[in-house]
C-alpha cells in the first residue's frame, strides 16, 4: 500500500479554495483500516478549519470527517475489522487506548485523541485511514448515503442524551433547527420524549414539527420565550451564536441542564442565583466514543433515524461549501464518488 | 399557646441595629411546631436580609435560620414529632408537601417553600415555629451547642455531595476557607475525597489542613492555579466573590463540575469549548431536602464532624452581627442564651 497515492482535495491556505491534492500517506501502520470513501458529509467544523477560525489548522488541509466507506485494508494487529465491511469515521481518528479516559470507555475524552482533519489529511479524498477503534461498521438497515452526518453532527446530539440519563419522561428543548438540530429532534422523538423546538426562523415550524417536535417556540419573541419557564428538563443548543442565556436558564425545571455542543463566540454567562435556587447547571460535550457511536447507529436503524441531507457529487466540493455557507442546506450535505 | 407572646431580636429599616421586639404568633397550626431556641447560628445570609441585599425582606425582620432547640409544643396533626424533642430548624420552613418536587422527596426545590426570615420571624428569639417535616431530630452524640450551622451552611455544602454522587475516590476542590468551606472541609474528609483548599489567604493553609485539605492552594497565585490544571473532579465555590471562574473550569479533569454553593455578585462567564472540550458542567444548588438534612447530622454524628464555632449570648447579638461583618468569625458564631 505504501507507494499508493491518496487522491484528495485540499485548500493550500486560510479560506481557500478546494483543489485535488495527492499525498503518499506511507505504510499503513499495525492497528490501522484504509477505508475506500464512498459518502463523506459536510460539517461547519470543515469550514471553521479550512479558515483556520480555531487556529489549529495545518496547510495543506483536506477536510472531511464524516465519512463513510469499505474497509480496503487492515493493519497487522487489526482484530476488529476486515476488508469489504462497510464503516464510518468522524471528528477522531485514534485515541491513545491506554489512559484512564480510553480505558474507562471515554475514548472521547482521551486527551491526546487525534482528530481525522487536525494535523492529518481527512475524508474528502477517495481513502482515508484511521485507528481500527474509530472506523464504526455499519448496522444493517441503515443508508450508507445518508448516514455520513451521524459520525460528527449526529453522535454530537446523540452522545448528551446516553451522557445525561435523559428519560423518556423528560422534557427536552432544541435550539437551533440545522444541521445538529434537526438530528437532536428525530433522536428525542424516538426517544420518547417531550419536545421543544426553539428557531429564530418561525418558517421553520412545520419541518420541525415533521422532524419530531410537539412544541415550537420563536426564539425570537421574548413572550413566547417567558412562557416556557419553568418547564424544560434539558435544553440543548446547537447553534453558533451568543443568545440570552439566562432566559433559557429560567425555562428549565429544578434540576435542569443547559447543555451546549456548539461552539458559541462569548463566554456564557449564567447568574448563580438562578444556578443555586433550582440547581440548575450548564454544561457541554464532545463527540461520543466508540461504543456511543454503535449504540446511536443501532438505535438510528433500529428507529428509521436518517439525517435530511443533500447530496454533491465530491467534484462539486467548492459548490457545496459555499451551499453550507449560505446557511440555506436543508439540513446536511454530503459529498459522493 | 396563642395569647403567649415570643421574644425576639428584630431590625426595624434596612441595615438597623437588632432590639428587642415582641409578637403574638396566634394559633399553632396543625403541622406546626413550636421549638424552644437553645442556640441559633449566625448566617451570611442573615446579614444580607438584614441589609435588604437581595430586596425580598420585611420589617420588622427577625433572622435566624440555623435553630437548635426543643420542641415546646404540637399542632393537631404532628406525628412525627414530640414535646421535649431536640431538633434543628434551617433556611426552610414549610413546603407545599404536595407539588411533584416534595412528592419526589426533593422539598428543597419545591417552588413555594417558606424561607425561616423570609416574611415571617425567625429564629433570633426564645421561640420559633415551623412545619413538622422541616424540624429534624438531632441524633444522639451531636453536640447541640454547635449544631446549629449544620442546619443552613453544613447542608449546603452536604447537599451536592450527595445531589452529585460524589465518591469517595473522587478530587474535591473546595473553594474559600470560611464558614461554609470549612465545614466542606470535613465532610469531604470524611466522605474520603482527595481535598484541595482554594483560598487567598495563605494563613489558613496550616487550619485547612487540619480540617481535612490534602493539598492547599494560594488562589491569588496563577501559578498556583495553573499547576493544578486538569487535575479535580468537582470544585465547590463558597465564597461571595467574582474569581477568574475559567482558570477554575481548567482545574476541573474531563467530567468535572464547578459547582456554586455562594451566590456571586455578577454573572458566572464560561467559555463553551472549555465546558464541550472535557464534557464538564457550571452549576448550582440550594440547601437540602429534610431526608438529606437528617442524612447529614447522621454522617456528621459518627465521624465526629462539628462546625467550628464561637459563642455569643443572645443579649450580644449586635457585637456577633459586626463580628461576622468583620471577616474575622473563625468559622461560624452560634448565639445562645
Amino acid at each position: 500500500m505504501g507507494k499508493t497515492m491518496i487522491h484528495a482535495y485540499a485548500v493550500q491556505s486560510p479560506g481557500g479554495q478546494l483543489e485535488p491534492f495527492e499525498y503518499d500517506p506511507g505504510a499503513l501502520k499495525a492497528e490501522e483500516v484504509e477505508i475506500d470513501v464512498e459518502y463523506c458529509g459536510i460539517c461547519h467544523s470543515d469550514l471553521s478549519m479550512i479558515k483556520n477560525d480555531w487556529g489549529i489548522s495545518q496547510y495543506p488541509l483536506v477536510p472531511g470527517h464524516e465519512v463513510v466507506g469499505t474497509v480496503a485494508a487492515v493493519g497487522d494487529r487489526v482484530t476488529t475489522l476486515q476488508v469489504g465491511q462497510q464503516v464510518g469515521l468522524g471528528w477522531t481518528s485514534r485515541s491513545c487506548m491506554h489512559c484512564e479516559w480510553c480505558m474507562s470507555g471515554d475514548h472521547n475524552l482521551c486527551l491526546t485523541a487525534e482528530g481525522t482533519i487536525v494535523g492529518r489529511y481527512g475524508g474528502f479524498a477517495n481513502k482515508v485511514r484511521a485507528h481500527q477503534a474509530w472506523a464504526i461498521p455499519l448496522p444493517d438497515g441503515l443508508d450508507p448515503a445518508t448516514a455520513g452526518p451521524l459520525f460528527c453532527g449526529g453522535i454530537t446530539v446523540f452522545n448528551p442524551i446516553v451522557q445525561f440519563d435523559v428519560q423518556p419522561t423528560d422534557r427536552v428543548g432544541v435550539i437551533g433547527i440545522g444541521g445538529l438540530g434537526h438530528m437532536a429532534l428525530e433522536f428525542l422523538q424516538a426517544w420518547g420524549c417531550e419536545v421543544t423546538a426553539f428557531s429564530t426562523n418561525p418558517d421553520k415550524e412545520a419541518a420541525a414539527r415533521d422532524m419530531g417536535a410537539n412544541h415550537f417556540v420563536n426564539s425570537k419573541d421574548p413572550q413566547a420565550l417567558e412562557a416556557v419557564t419553568n418547564s424544560l428538563d434539558l435544553i440543548l443548543s446547537t447553534v453558533n451564536a451568543d443568545l440570552d442565556w439566562g432566559a433559557y436558564i429560567n425555562a428549565l425545571r429544578p434540576k435542569g441542564r443547559l447543555h451546549f455542543v456548539g461552539v458559541v463566540p462569548h463566554a456564557i454567562q449564567a447568574q448563580a442565583f438562578a444556578l443555586i435556587a433550582g440547581q440548575k447547571s450548564v454544561s457541554g460535550s464532545p463527540l461520543g466514543s466508540p461504543t456511543t457511536v454503535a449504540k446511536m447507529l443501532d438505535f438510528a436503524a433500529r428507529h428509521g433515524i436518517a439525517p435530511i441531507t443533500e447530496t454533491f457529487e465530491f467534484n462539486q466540493v467548492n459548490e457545496a461549501i459555499a451551499h453550507l455557507e449560505s446557511g440555506k442546506a436543508r439540513y446536511r450535505i454530503v459529498l459522493k464518488h
